[in-house]
């Protein structure tokens, strides 16, 4: 399934093109193809293929979710933000290109986003389209992933964030994009509601556990390892799950968060289900 | 004509809820509800309306149109970029909210204004909807209005700023989204294909206009009359019409673009073309 990477990566190289003005194409360019995982494209085709669809038909939708996800990180990066110097094992965009470059490069992947998939989907019919559309945006917006990391800088120095509090931070700042992208891929593909339904539990339980593994690598693992600041969660003060229930709780949490999900996919073919479960098994074992 | 701002303010009003979390939709309201002109939302509706169409169906655009054009202020304004500190005459959004917020609520809005055109456009084929979002899209991004504020940016303090060169930076940074405004309302209102290109064409001619008369505003008007800071462009040495060209040759070339704008009209039902027609002598002749 991880191979499937590669498609992504091409697809998104001939979407991107360095055209005029070229400052704003070289820092949409450097920070889409600095090689991330493609998580989220990667749950967008698999679950338009599992529900019978073509992975042509979710292409464009995967490649904005993955231009939405660049968009994100490269405003989380800038310096009223959370100041990171280093992503992907590369200096951020802003380091680079400067902050106003960098504001208007995320600005500008995000209408991309949007361009992309009302301009470039094809084989489906438009009702179905529209209902990506506001999909995705609701998975961006101050219901999406801006609720998540405005909640997240209003907490930091807080001393009394509760359980509660750090989930509703992690759905929204990480789970909501990953429930789209497998939502967006499902609805592509044909999913009927029930279908969809199931997906979007499935979405919501690695979207958690994706952050979970992500607290957990923060404080076992090298910056270079991460390719980004290690331990900065620590240093700005940050609740995570290892802070807030140790880290053995939080390995066993991570644990149940998979089994979760991985049981949505029973009703499915078990063989369409594959490259989802091993996405799953993915983001639960992943080192970086 | 300009008395239809009320329901554009009623609607936005009833669509930027103050939800949690408070801190985000509070910015995005402060800005959002702050009273422009309404330009780009009266446009909308009165190109939808020119067509046949009501001024329901175009809402959600109209009120989308005005979430973009509000967003790209409050990121124009950040310190890394205008570093303005007023705005309608008021503090900027950043000043009362902090940098980070004001990223954050930009980006929302920038969605938000995405998810209300797919969700709550009724009355119009799906195709319709499709369309006008990647038209939207597309007077956004790194062909529209983003590209221009690039161009700006790098322009700043430059000595051999030609007319070709500041009228690229116009038209994507301002009329892009006025053109956009106003092909939303076309296509939304069922215009035919040739009637689409009309008012296209009137659309960059009044988009070009209202930068002209920016510009002249900027150094004939005080920051009182703006309610912005007034004679910005001259302290940051950037290129205007007035300083390329003179202020009596500037005040020409708005007459020119007027005329030719009121001509695209011609072929139009008189009557119903009257609201675009106030519209255009309203940006000719405003004083703020």
């Amino acid at each position: 399934m991880l191979g499937k990477a590669d498609s992504v990566n091409k697809a998104l190289e001939a979407t991107v093109l360095l055209r005029y003005p070229i400052k704003i194409h070289e820092s949409m360019r450097y920070s889409i193809l600095a090689g991330g995982k493609r998580v989220r494209p990667l749950l967008c085709i698999a679950a338009c293929e599992l529900v019978g669809g073509q992975e042509s038909t979710a292409m464009p939708a995967a490649c904005a979710v993955e231009m939405i996800h660049t968009m994100s990180l490269m405003h989380d990066d800038l310096p009223c933000m959370d100041n990171d110097d280093l992503r992907r094992g590369k200096p951020t965009n802003h380091m680079v290109f400067g902050e106003d470059v960098a504001v208007l490069a995320g600005d500008s992947l995000l209408a991309f986003a949007f361009e992309l998939i009302a301009t470039s989907t094809t084989g489906v019919p438009a009702d179905r389209i529209v209902r990506v559309i506001g999909e995705l945006a609701k998975s961006i917006g101050s219901e999406g992933l801006v609720a998540g990391q405005v909640i997240d800088i209003c907490s930091e120095g807080m001393t009394d964030v509760g359980l509660e509090h750090l989930e509703f931070i992690h759905v929204h700042k990480t789970a909501a994009l990953l429930e789209g992208s497998v939502v967006l891929g499902a609805i592509l593909g044909g999913a009927t509601d029930p279908e969809v339904e199931k997906l979007r539990k499935f979405a919501r339980c690695i979207g958690l556990l994706f952050q979970v593994v992500d607290d957990i690598l923060d404080v076992t693992k090298s910056s270079q390892e991460l390719g980004k600041t290690a331990g900065k969660d620590l240093v700005a003060d940050k609740t995570t799950y290892p802070k807030l229930i140790g880290l053995e709780k939080s390995r066993e949490f991570a644990e149940k968060l998979n089994r979760e999900a991985q049981d949505q996919l029973a009703a499915f073919d078990i063989e369409k289900a594959a490259p989802l479960i091993a996405l799953a098994n993915y983001i639960a074992y992943r080192n970086n």
